[in-house]
C-alpha cells in the first residue's frame, strides 16, 4: 500500500477504512466545524458543541491532533491558555464535512418524510 | 423547526445530529458506494463490503431503508430475490460520500506521517 490507489476502504484491514469511520464521526464533523473560522479554546468548542461532554471532546480533540487535523497550542500565560486550530490538512477536510452537513440539513424534511412513511 | 435553515446539528436535540451521525457511518457510506452502480442482492453487498458482519449489514441496510436512502424490492421467484437500490435522495448523498472516501484514501499518507510523529 505505497501508492494512492493502494488505499480501499472496502478492503477490510485497509487503515483507511477506520480513516473513514473517524472523519465521519458526528463529533469530529461539528468539532472542525467550530475551528472553521479560527482557532478556538476548549470551553469555546464545548460551548458551541451543544451537550457534548468533557471527555467526548478531548478524545475527539486528541485523536484529531494524532492524525494531524488540527494543531494544539500552549501560550505560556497563568492560567496557560491552549488554543485548537486547523492544520492545513483539517482545512483541507473541511469541504466534504461542510457538504456532509449541508446534506443533512438540506435533506433532513425528506428523511422525516421518509421514516413517517415507513411507519404508515 | 420547519424550515431548512432551522435544522442545526450543533444543536443537542435537533435530529439532523443523528442523522449526520448515521450518514458519515463508516458502513453506510460502503454500502451506498456499493449500489452506486445499480442494485445489488444482500449477498452482493455483503461481498464487496468486505468484513462485514451480517447483523451489521442488515441494520445499515435497514436504516438506510426506514431514511429512505435505498430502497428494498422483492421479486417473486422462488427463491425470493431481494435486492436494494439507491433512491434518488440515497443518489443525492453519494456525492458527499464519495468525496469523503476521496479524502480518506488521497490523504492516508498524511495522516500516517502525522501519526508516526505523534509517537516520536
Amino acid at each position: 500500500m505505497n501508492t494512492k490507489q493502494d488505499w480501499d476502504p472496502y478492503a477490510r484491514d485497509c487503515p483507511s477504512r477506520q480513516l473513514l469511520d473517524r472523519i465521519g464521526d458526528r463529533w469530529t464533523v461539528l468539532v472542525l466545524g467550530t475551528l472553521e473560522d479560527g482557532p478556538l479554546r476548549f470551553s469555546e468548542v464545548a460551548r458551541r458543541v451543544d451537550g457534548v461532554s468533557q471527555k467526548m471532546l478531548t478524545q475527539t480533540l486528541r485523536a484529531a491532533e494524532r492524525d494531524g487535523l488540527v494543531t494544539r497550542t500552549v501560550f505560556a500565560e497563568v492560567p496557560p491558555r491552549v488554543e485548537y486550530e486547523l492544520s492545513a490538512l483539517g482545512r483541507s477536510l473541511r469541504e466534504p464535512l461542510r457538504a456532509l452537513e449541508a446534506w443533512a440539513t438540506t435533506h433532513m424534511p425528506d428523511v422525516l418524510d421518509a421514516r413517517s412513511r415507513a411507519h404508515a
